[in-house]
This record gives C-alpha cells, sequence and structure tokens, in this order.
C-alpha cells in the first residue's frame, strides 16, 4: 500500500518484523522492553527530571529552561493502565513540556492486574490534590494523558467534578482509551488495518483493569456526561481500533456545550507522538499540543 | 445567564429582540432582508469582485492584492438551499480569501423552492468543471461552504468522485447541514439553546429543497460513505441544533481514513463566522481557517 505520509510504511514494517520476532511474552517482559526501548529516546536539550512525591504518588518533575513559571502539565502515561512507567514516557513528557513552554510533574501511578481500579485514579486523584495544595492555579494547568492515560486524565475530571474540586484550564488526550467494551465503531471499521492494537487485546486488558470491579463512567468515560469539563484537544490517528473513543467523547462534549478541537491524523497509529523518533508526524502533533496549551495557559 | 465569551450575550439579545420586532416574513422579504443586511458589511480593504459565470452558472471572482497566483477557494453560501446570495456572503468570502492568501469563486447557484434538488449540485458540478477548464488544479483548490452550502460542498465531493472528477486539496465547511432528516442528537440535546434555527424550520427548507426528490447520500452526506474525500476542517457552534451534523460527518470521515480537523467552538451560534462583525469569535476562525486552506494549497 502506498502511503502519503514519508515514515508511517517504514514504522509499520518495523512493527510487523518486530511482532513476528519477538513471540509471545509475559507482562513483566512487556513492560521491561516497553520501558528500555522507550528510556533510548533522549530528552530535549535542557531538560531535566526530579523525583519527588504528589501526595503519596511516586512522580517526576520535568524542568527546562523555557518553562514559564506557574504553567503546569500534569501528564498520566499510557500503557493499558497495566505497562508503562516514568521512564518510558519520559521523553514524551519533556517534548510536551517544551512545546507548551510548561513544567510538567509526571505521575508513576499503580498499575493493574497488581492494583485495579480504583488504585490508579485514587492516585491521579491525590497527585492532583497536591498540586493544588503546592500552589499551583488550576487556570494555568492542563491534565494530559495518551491512550489508558487518556482515559484516567478523564476519569479525574469526572472525579473533580464530583469531588467539588476545580476543574484545570484543559483536557489534553492522544488516542484516549474512553471504552473498555470493545463496542465502537471503529473495531469493525479499522479492524486489522490497526498496526499495533487488537480488539481480544484490549478485552483482556480491560478486565485487568476492572477486576472485580464493574465498568461505569470512570472507567469508561465515553458514558459520561462531560458537562462542566474544560476545553479539550483530542489529537487521534485514523488506524486505530480506538478511534470511536475519540469521536464520541468529542460528540458528548460538543452537545455538553464545551471547546472540543479533535484532530484525526490520516494513516496514524495509536499514540503516535509517542513515537515521534519514527514518525516526524508526531513532532508536528507535540507543537500543535504545545500551541494550543500555551493558549490554555494565557486563557485563550 | 453568564458567558465567557465577551460579544455572544448581546448578539443573543439582537437576535431575540429582532425576531420579537419582526414577525412573520415571506421568503421573498427574507430573502430581501439578509441581502441587505449582510450586503451592508464592507469588504476588507483592496479587495474587489468581478461578476462572470462558470460554465452556465452565475458567479463572481473576488481578487485582492494578496491572492497567490493559482490558490483558489470556491465557496458555496449558505441559507437552506432557499435564500443567501453574491450580496449576502461577498464579505465572508472576502474576509475568507485574504486569510487564506488565495483568489476566491463565489457562486450564484440556483435555490429552491423554484429550483429544488439537484439544480444547485448540478450548478455546483458545473461550476468545479468550468474551474478545472480555465486552469485551476485541484491540487490548489479548496471547496468551502456554510450551513447548506456546507452540505452542498460536501455533496459536490461526493459526486466528483462518482464522475471520477479530480477531488480538491480540502474540504472547509461551517456548521454544515448535512442532514435532511433532523434526526442528529443535537435536536434534543441543544434544542431551544440555539438562538438562530428550530427543528420545524428545517424540516420545512428540506422539504422545498427535496420537492419530489427522496432523500439520499446526495442530500444528506451524514449518510455517505465519505472514503476518497480530501483532508477537511469543519468549524461549529456548540449551540446548534446542526451540530450533530457535524461530529457524526467527522466521525464517518475518519473512520474513512481521512484527515479531519473538528474545531467545536463553545457558545456559537449557528454560522457564527458570518456574523463576524458582531461576534469576534467568527474572526478567529476565519483567521484558523485561513491558515488551515494556506497549508492545504502548500500540501501539507
Amino acid at each position: 500500500m502506498a502511503y502519503t505520509d514519508p515514515d508511517i510504511g517504514a514504522f509499520r514494517q518495523f512493527l510487523a518484523a518486530r511482532a513476528a520476532s519477538r513471540g509471545a511474552v509475559t507482562l513483566e517482559q512487556q513492560r521491561e522492553i516497553f520501558d528500555s526501548d522507550m528510556a533510548a529516546v533522549p530528552l530535549p536539550p535542557g531538560c531535566d527530571s526530579e523525583a519527588l512525591t504528589l501526595g503519596a504518588v511516586p512522580a517526576e518533575r520535568i524542568v527546562h529552561p523555557g518553562a514559564a513559571a506557574g504553567r503546569v502539565l500534569l501528564y498520566l502515561h499510557g500503557g493499558g493502565y497495566v505497562f508503562g512507567s516514568l521512564r518510558s514516557h519520559r521523553h514524551l513528557v519533556a517534548r510536551l513540556a517544551v512545546a507548551a513552554g510548561a513544567e510538567a510533574f509526571h505521575l508513576d501511578y499503580r498499575l493493574a492486574p497488581e492494583h485495579p481500579y480504583p488504585a490508579a485514579l485514587d492516585d491521579a486523584l491525590d497527585a492532583y490534590r497536591a498540586l493544588l495544595a503546592r500552589g499551583v492555579d488550576p487556570a494555568r494547568l492542563v491534565v494530559g494523558g495518551e491512550s489508558a492515560g487518556g482515559g484516567l486524565a478523564t476519569a479525574l475530571l469526572l472525579k473533580l467534578r464530583q469531588a467539588g474540586l476545580p476543574q484545570p484550564a484543559g483536557l489534553y488526550l492522544i488516542s484516549p482509551w474512553l471504552d473498555m467494551t470493545t463496542a465502537g465503531a471503529s473495531y469493525a471499521k479499522v479492524g486489522t488495518r490497526d498496526p499495533m492494537i487488537a480488539a481480544d487485546r484490549i478485552a483482556l486488558v480491560a478486565q485487568a483493569y476492572l477486576g472485580a470491579a464493574g465498568d461505569d463512567a470512570f472507567t469508561s468515560p465515553v458514558h459520561a456526561d462531560p458537562a462542566g469539563l474544560p476545553p479539550m484537544l483530542i489529537q487521534v490517528g485514523s488506524e486505530e481500533v480506538l478511534l470511536s473513543d475519540s469521536t464520541s467523547f468529542a460528540a458528548n462534549a460538543a452537545l455538553a456545550g464545551i471547546e472540543v478541537r479533535l484532530h484525526v491524523w490520516a494513516e496514524m497509529p495509536h499514540a503516535f507522538p509517542l513515537f515521534h523518533t519514527a514518525l516526524r508526524a508526531g513532532l508536528r502533533a507535540i507543537e500543535e499540543a504545545g500551541a494550543w496549551m500555551a493558549a490554555r495557559f494565557a486563557g485563550g
């Protein structure tokens, strides 16, 4: 197949070759492989990370010379709630912090299946409260995340609404996983065009996250009424089975009167900004998100 | 109600007062009032319009000093297929042409009920063929329109696909009317929050446009498979009963692998860029569209 994007053909070949060579791996192996692969991506020049805790949750702060005082990104990494870490996503969070001219907090929330729902959401809420206690102004705070981290970010904002806590100035979602049920139209329509995620894997990971809990609006925010949430930017690839999570949530948010920017990137796979070293479109998405966050911090 | 936008409260008061003072008007009166109100908006400095025909269709060409050679916007005005004209929309098309750095062609397609479907679509197709015959490069051409003009622009691209004609480089839609059936979720959900359009009026206008024809994918493109259409930008207000037309079509286009930017503007009513003299958000939308069109012309 011929692609318009200059990078996606090679990236798809890389994914297929890697899957063929690797075979079955345990979750522990998957965590370690993902972390070491991703940790090899260098941070932008001048970026550094400092370990800290937010409430009782391990986290890190990404600092760099271009971070304007008081402008903050809280980022929740992806990995299906079962893998991903500060190591794997530090480079992405650092890129986003630089693009936004902000400092970033990156959260090491507890993972399933060892810690099923609501552990991750409890951690995110603890961390958010801790940021407020540190004096972070919610009007100068954006909450973001990709994949499961996007679902967690959205659930956090729903939880803030329930708890009567102030909303942040924006919600930034990359390929968010917002529906545990694999019922979206994109599962059938995109299907095997998705080079990264299959429906049966989503179902397994959902089971690991839900544990004994029932699926609800905090685990599948696509079923929530998003009224009261802040303006949002959603970036998603057209070649992913999770596409309908984004389009459905965007429609719900629009109907609730929320400012929504949905940008569907043709030919791009799941969470493509994470793979910006292979996909230059990921860098453009990060720049777009940075400009959007800067406008949110400025009240625009 | 308190609004975030600085202009929308006064604009809604203006609309309510005008509706109360005017009472019932005939279609002829509505056409004349709309045309004279809108024709009073001045063109941007240096803009001029030249009458011409495209095929057999009356049209005008908007020229200005910043128009780069060979970059073209074909614009189809709105007005429910029953009103609107070169007079009413010239100022918007001129603003868009300036923002895009392009020349613009503005089409005086035939209106219903005197000329029901497919008269308008036939005219749009004639005009598109005429642009190609003039040497316009489809890779440097964007087709745009608002409301019914957005529906007509989308139908034109579906017709091009059917006819084997080249697609333009982009499709630009403002609050497009893409569904004749008033079945979208926004009719119930937005309902009377919409200060401009009511469901019963949409049904009447749909009847006028359809005449003896049945509703199909060319009259309600929300039911079309948009595969093969070019990248699109959709701008829509959150306070309009037509909102679901935009969100549904965006979802369909995304599933077809098309690059989609959907921007839902909170608090904004139907076709708000047309009212840019009262709503500064309309000017920002025009600037956003101009930048997007410029990137499309450049192959971005």
